[in-house]
């Protein structure tokens, strides 16, 4: 699943520098398989807990799974939105050479890609490594942001597509989001500590 | 915590109509409550599933109540943003009269209302009823913004905060995407199927 999610992000923002538009008709179809992939890893921990009945690390394990498992989605449905939004774009000529654009998409899937190996290794010092990229994420937003702010106000033909554009750099700001959630989950596994919204509450869940 | 992510959505509203910077920031504090709530429930859901080891209807309930928490606080985040914006918007002169914004953050908070209430009674029609709702909040969001669009085309001055207002509205539309999350898994919980992603997956975790 998270193969086919980081390929999303790729395909998605290989759609919107090639301006090709099968490209990113062929991802939004590919979001479908992301989906059936996220009820059935749901069903085999369902499946697990009723019949095991696992605790402990075991119990953690799965139960961050169905949350993996949400965000992974979500970051699939954010590659559809990408992809809509080149559909979009591809009606109309191109507004600007994209620059940081595609620099802040490498970044956010390479953030995916980083979480998802600290979750296969239990490797909490990278996942803390992930968390701390978000800020670069956000940077490169706001300055994607009010680039595209000067363009519209230069010629208002630019403000349909400057707004596309903004839409998508906000899809990579929230992948960037989702890959911190990845992280911080992969942190309270190998810790068994909820380090989420500033970790204050302790998570006592062994018997 | 549905209470206060609930009270989040329509005092970030209220901070918007009545210009009210104070209430704003009272809103963004407010938002830690809820990620509390959201540390305390799966902790508490975590503990359940240690020591009670529940199967079949009780199981589904507890892995679908970690799901929700998800959801709502994300609402509870977005709520933050609609705050942040109001922020920034205050610096300006007004737009134009809010009409259908309003409309729209009622559609959106009532969908969530009815969603926790289904939940409560576990009432899968009222969770099907939840869902059909949903079209309605994303027309309300195309029609905001193509109105916001034609502000900025007649006027660069309008654009800095038409974008604010078009970022509102995305995040109401988003708070829609979530109170359908919700009717989903409510679903799930009375009919112990999955209906999520056109529900083609049976979902089996009865012993």
């Amino acid at each position: 699943m998270g193969t086919r999610v980081e390929e999303m992000i790729k395909g998605s923002m290989q759609s919107l520098l090639d301006r090709d538009s099968d490209l990113a008709r062929r991802m939004i179809q590919a979001d479908k398989r992301i989906d059936q992939l996220e009820l059935q890893i749901d069903g085999s921990c369902l499946q697990l807990l009723a019949r095991r009945q696992p605790v402990a690390s075991d119990l953690r394990f799965i139960t961050i799974s169905m949350k993996l498992v949400t965000d992974l989605e979500r970051i699939g449905d954010l590659g559809v939105n990408i992809s809509e939004r080149v559909l979009e774009l591809n009606q109309e000529p191109p507004l600007k050479p994209y620059i940081d654009l595609p620099k802040m998409a490498e970044e956010v899937q390479s953030m995916v890609h980083a979480a998802l190996g600290a979750f296969v290794e239990s490797n909490a010092e990278a996942a803390e490594a992930v968390i701390k990229r978000d800020d670069a994420v956000d940077a490169y937003y706001g300055q994607i942001f009010r680039e595209l702010l000067t363009y519209m106000m230069e010629d208002a033909r630019n403000i349909y597509r400057a707004t596309r554009l903004q839409s998508i750099a906000k899809y990579l700001e929230r992948i960037g989001d989702h890959a911190t959630n990845l992280a911080e989950m992969v942190i309270f596994n190998v810790q068994g500590k909820d380090i989420r919204h500033g970790g204050k509450i302790p998570v006592d869940e062994e018997r």
